[in-house]
This record gives C-alpha cells, structure tokens and sequence, in this order.
C-alpha cells in the first residue's frame, strides 16, 4: 500500500483520454476544439498549481491505457462516444482494477456508455437524448459537497444536449447536480460513486460541438472533482488471503 | 413484536392527518376541496379494496394524534402548513416514536417543515419555493419502486406550488421522482427514507389551491406509497437492554 | 414492460445454478448433499406454495443459462466456486443483463468472486477467509427488512468456513446480516443491492463441506431473498432513445 | 456564507463536550482520566499541530452549549452519559442548527443516546449493552476513507463495554468499523452520517471505566474523524425564500 501522490512535486496526476478520432475533427467540433476536447481540459486542469494534466489517446500505444502510464495517474478522465466499443476488453479491466486500486476516474458526458463505466456500475448506461440547441441549467443539490465548492445555486449552459432521466445507475454516494432541460427534462448530472478504494464522479455537460468545457463552471466542477477523487490509498491487484485465527 | 396489519378485515389502516383551520376554509381551497384536502384523500385511498382510510384533524382530541390513534393506524398520511409550530412537542415526539415501531408515514407537499418530519430527519427542510400557477412535470427516476407502480415515465401537472433544490434533506433510501418546473427549477419530489422499523414517503405535489389530489397520477402515487409503508414489523417504545453474552 | 409473474400457476420461478463438478463429488461434500448443493436448495424452496425451483448445471447446455432459462426465470440463485474462470464471458454478461431487466439474483458463498457478481457491482469480491470448522453467529442487524422475516436476533451456525472483513464490496443498500466468528473476525454476510430493474442479495453461509443448507433460519432467509428479489418489472436489453422536446 | 476555519491560526477549533458530574469522580472512573475524559481528549487532540482542543462541560454557563462556543467550534466531541436527559431541549435544537450549519460533530460510545444523536437521526438510539471485562476487536470494513487512514485491518482494545447490533439507526453515509466482542456480539462502532451541512461520526469505544481514550488507535480515529469533519461551508439558521423564476 502506498498513498495516492506520486510526483516528486506532489501535484495530482491527471490523464485526459479521450478518443479523437475522424468525429471529433469536423468542423462543428474543431470550432470549439481545435486540438481535442482533451487538450482544453488538460490545459485548464494545468492551470491549477497543484494539478499536472496530459492526454491520453486511443490512438496511443494500448490505447493509451498502458499500464505504466495508470500507475502513473490520480485520475483519470475519461471522454469517449462513438469508439466505445473499440476499448479492448482487457484494457478497460485493466482500468477498472486501478480504479478498485484506488485511481480516481470522472467520466464526462457520453462516458456513460464507456466499458469502464458500466462495467463499474453494473449498469446498461441507459438514458434518454436529443440534440437541440438546448439550453441548460444546472442546480447544486449538495451545496457543501467539495465538487460544489465555489459552484452557485444554479448556473446556466446556454446549449447542451439533453440528457434525461430514468437515468439506469445504481444509487449513487452522493447526487451532487440535477440538471433541468428547456425542453422539459431533467437529469441526475454530478453523482459520485465508490468502487473499491477509488472514487468515481460522472458529470453531464460536454457535448462536442457546444463550447461547454470553455465555460467557468463545468471547469470548476472538475477541477474540484479530480481534487476530490485524489488517492487516499493505492493497491495493486489482490487475491483473497487465508488467514488464521486472531482469537480461540 | 407483531405484524402491522391490526384489523378483522385485514385492510392497511390509514389516518390522513390535515389541520383544516381557516386557511384551508377560503374560498381558493374550498373550490377544489370543499370539505377539506384529507376528505378528498381519505375518499381515494378508501375506493381501494385493501385501504381503510379516516381523518384526523388537529381539532380532534388530542390534535388527532391521540395513542389509541396511532396505534390503530397502519399508516399515518400528513398535510399540514401553517399550524406546523402548533403542533405540541409531545405529540409529535409521540408521532415519530410509532414510526420508529413501524408505522409508515407519507409526507405531502408543505409537510417538510412539520416536527415529525423536521425531527425524524434531521433537517431543517429548507426548499425555495414560489406559487405562480406554474407548469410541473414530474419524472419517475425509479421506475422498478413499487411506488412507481403503473406510473409513466413523466406526467404533468398543469398548476403546482414549485419548490426548488436544494433540497435540505439527509440522502435518501431512493430517489423516486424528480420534478421540472418550467420557471427553469428542479425538486427531488420523491423520496423514500427509513426510520426505525418504518417506512417515510415524501411527495411534493398538492397545493392546497390547486386541485392535483384529483390527479390520477398523483393519487395512484399515494396509493403506492401507502402499500409499500405498510409496516413489515410493529413494536412499541424500547429500552437498551443488559445481556449476557452468549460466548465465552 | 411486463410484470414478472409469468406461470399460469403464479408461482415465484427460481432457477438454482451450480457448478457440480468433481470437487462436489466427493465424500466431504456429498455426505451432506448426495445429489449436490442445488438439489437440497431447489428442494427446499419447492416446499413453499408460492415457488417453483429446478436445477440448472454448468454442464447443461449453454452452461445452464440459455436465454430460455433465464427468459423463464424470476430470481437466479448461484453457487459457484472452482470454476467461476470457466463462465463464458458471453453468458455471464447474459446474467448481467437479465438482472439489470429485473431478474432478481441471490449470490451465495464463494459466489463473491463469480463473474455476475463481480461485474454488477464492479467489485474484486475481496474477502480473507479459512477453513477451521469454526462457530459462526449470524446477526440480525436490519430486523424489519423482508428478508430478516421471522430470524431471530442472531443464530448459530456450528460450522462455517470463515469470511472476513474488510470485504471489497460498494455500499449495499442495505446490511441486513453482520456474522461474528469465534477466531475474531466480523462479516458483513447479507447485503441487498439494486442494479437497473433488478434486486441482488449476497448471503455468506454455505460452505459445501458442512451442512449449512439444512440449517432452518439459513433455508428461511434465502426464501425471503426470493420473495423479496421478485421482479417488479421485467424488461428487456434497452437503447438510449432519441426523445422530441415535451415543453418549448 | 463563510468556510469552516475561522481562526488567525488556521486550526481546527475543537470543542469536548463531557458532563463530568458525581459518576465521573468516581475512583473507578478518575484512575483513568484524573480530569476528566474532556481532559484527556482534549489533551491529545492538541498534540496535534493542526488541530486547537478545549473542554465544555455541562457545569458550564448554558451548558457549555452557549452561542459564542458553537459559532467558535469546528468540530464538536459529544461524550455524555448519565445526564443525557438534563441537557436542555433548546441547547440541544442549537447543536442541531449548528450541524445543519456545516458544524461538524462526533458522537463517542454512549453519546448513541444523546439528544444531539437520536434528533439528528431520528433513532431512539437502540442497542444491547453488557459490562464484563470484554474483549473487543475493531475492523475496518473502509480502509479507504479517511477517518480509517494508518489504522490497521483491525486492532483490539482489551477491555470495552460491549455494544451489540441491532443497532437502532438510519443507513449511514459510511460504515467505517465493525467491532466483534469475545461474548458473541458484532456491532457497527464507526459510523458516518451527513445532516445539512454538517458531517457526523459515531464512534463507540471509550467506556468511563476503562483507559481506551488512550489507545493510540483510539486516538488515531478521533483525530482523523476530526479533520474529516471539518466545516467545508459553515451558514446559520435560514428559511425558505419564496424566488422568482429563472425562465418564463
């Protein structure tokens, strides 16, 4: 066992994987994204003093999901849509171990389908959308949890795509965010969950063709979230230990 | 210890508890509930074949919470509002110790600021609220809950009081309904919590101005929730009992 | 949608798998269950009005988990050890999403590390245990829950193969056993969960070298379980939906 | 609005909380604790550079539950017993509306009886008890949350008055520690919980009649449910304000 910060700064190591692949360089998402989603979030996660982000990709050796480069991570946040079912099975375990081990992951938007993710959660990812220029508020339902520090009681995204409930996740640890859509839903959007010794937060906004990761808000929320989801212990793989009597 | 259902018939035995002082006399209430919002709720709880439901009004002897009350009552429903603080200290203590034996209790609308909800809980009941004939929209978050039984996956209601997170409440047991307000707020609107051996409902609908206790919805809602609180298990007030142990 | 009842006769249609392999053929284990584990717990289970038990083996077809099996069944009881590795991946995840449309699930024993319980819950099944014919007292710590129906405070078992904490399990909804063992080690041996439509139980006893299955109060909790995992609601492998806006 | 740290120092301001009446000058108590078990709670506590202990005793001017002591307390250590009934309703209402604040507060042994304890929770405070020259073993059954940090698997406390399940409380946030004791019994000894702002931890070792308060590990998790308690938001009593709409 060891603790969680690893760096001889001792700045929290983020990895933003994401997939940026042919959908993520049209037009409609390079106007807002000219060099990734995952390079605008690792830039404003380094911007943070205590906070030392890089991307990873699916195009990177593994998949970006090396292990020495997940013994090397905090967190890690993960943004994937239309390549989900290209993660090899035995990467996303190998994701899922680091995360029982400890590792912290947020997974944004349409993570919600990723194999990490359901495979987590024991969930089928399912939700209803649409994409509609859809404006978007978001309501701090856990005022003083750490994600919501310096978040207000609501703040507005001017276009999202909606998300809406029956959103099929377990009960979470923590609803930290509700969000309401114009168009007359709403939306369980910031839940923490625990797996393991790791910390896990879903949030909502990041639609790929609306600008949202440029807004204030969604990036203090993760910010605050990969603070949140730090180690406070690593493990590695473990078997089931016999073990003798303490008392007889 | 017994089992919850007490009559000959074996119905579930309700008590739909409602202060019906002068407020709810006015003209705005009596067009929609004329002799009171706990006649209309008793009158469907009892068109079900295995509901006994009466009223019990804090004008009644000992404001209609007296022991031989509670003790024949499977579940207890509560609407109050402005006679919350009128309510005595050793009534409502009384209220919540047979809750904490097994009798369920639902709470309605306004009754998040009433003391056997405030005090089982552990909240203030802090909630933002406006009355402004405004549209709701109330999505079903747990659609497998018995309490969601036979209920869609959002319906509306035309006119209702919004009431606005942040929600002051402890986590619940489960989240069940989440309401849209179109004024652009959210509400947690229904949630289950567990006390003692008993089972608590809280449902946001019905303002004593709008007619929604006619909703089918709404009135399926607490039919539900009223089979689901049924106690499993009944028991009086208990001490910390010595014991032996039963090893040595 | 449908409801889950889906006999003529009304019954509760269980389906109790089990491996059946060698190691259960030998005489430690078949001097207490001549015809194996399943035969003893289908058996008892079939001598309530209300259930319908059978069999389903590894080494029937499709393993024992032919979609039609498990089309047909309303709550899975699995026993599982040695050969959790040989689960197809394909079958397990069939499991899977049976339960996350309804199916109820009862995991027993060294079920903890089986695929359907380790990827419902996103868990590593981490226990420390041994074997030292060793006293196990079961208690009662969630007396109202359905499942704790007519057990006692606490119950011996003369016998048990010791389990112990820290179990790496996500927060249960609810614990409604913690056992006490003689060597000094505590267990949390009855935990419910819900994923998707579907309820799951995990109960500890039954070691297949002691008699644990002949036990009166062990017997009456897994048939609370399958009473308690009925489906509400069954559904079937689901999309997300594209959905129109309901407001504008 | 304001955060929890309010003084130039930056410390943790801790307030102990104790009756310290007749019983607690009792030989069998003062051979442990010659002043008192605030004393020597307090006393350790301030060992700790981050952390600024002092005493507050039911003797004290509104005992010790004057406004000037809660708004300059943190986190508040709950240690009471014989006297929990002389604690006066309206003091015990203002720790509660200082917990809904954001104040933090840890319940120790048979605080489980407190009015602090059961009105936050909404428990009669339910349990088994015995007094024998036990021994008890305490796991961590959340090796990964923070009040368990440098704690081991499980540790033992020679002699503790035993506590046994059920125990008559609410689902906590977390279960930390199961305790076993020799005589049979299991009991959930660490526990969180969230009321409003206020994160509460309940703690049950530390019997007057035996030195427990100086077990390292004792003291170990008393120093981390403090920091863990810490005021992330601190705000006073509120209403519910009526708002306008945010969209039309």
């Amino acid at each position: 066992m060891s603790n969680g910060s690893g760096t001889a700064s001792g700045k929290i190591r983020v990895a933003v994987w994401n997939e940026y692949m042919d959908e993520q360089k049209r037009d409609t998402v390079t106007c807002h994204y000219p060099q990734g989603l995952h390079a605008v979030i690792a830039d404003f996660l380094n911007r943070e003093e205590d906070i030392s982000a890089k991307a990873s990709l699916i195009g990177d050796p593994e998949q970006g999901l090396a292990e020495s480069v997940l013994q090397n991570t905090d967190v890690l946040v993960w943004w994937g849509h239309v390549h989900h079912g290209d993660v090899q099975d035995n990467l996303a375990q190998r994701v899922i171990e680091h995360v029982q081990g400890g590792m912290g992951i947020i997974f944004l938007h349409s993570a919600h389908k990723s194999k990490p993710f359901t495979r987590l959660l024991g969930t089928d990812g399912y939700l209803s959308w649409r994409e509609a220029e859809e404006k978007c508020r978001v309501w701090t339902v856990a005022p003083a949890h750490p994600i919501a520090a310096g978040i207000p009681e609501s703040f507005v995204i001017e276009h999202e795509e909606m998300y809406s409930e029956p959103f099929g996740v377990p009960d979470p640890k923590t609803t930290v965010f509700i969000s309401w859509f114009k168009g007359g839903n709403v939306f369980r959007s910031g839940l923490t969950f625990e797996r393991g010794f790791g910390k896990i937060f879903y949030f909502q906004p990041g639609h790929e063709t609306y600008p949202n990761y440029h807004n204030e808000y969604v990036r203090k929320v993760i910010v605050n979230a990969v603070r949140w989801a730090k180690p406070q212990l690593r493990i590695g793989v473990r078997d089931c230990p016999r073990v003798d009597p303490l008392e007889w």
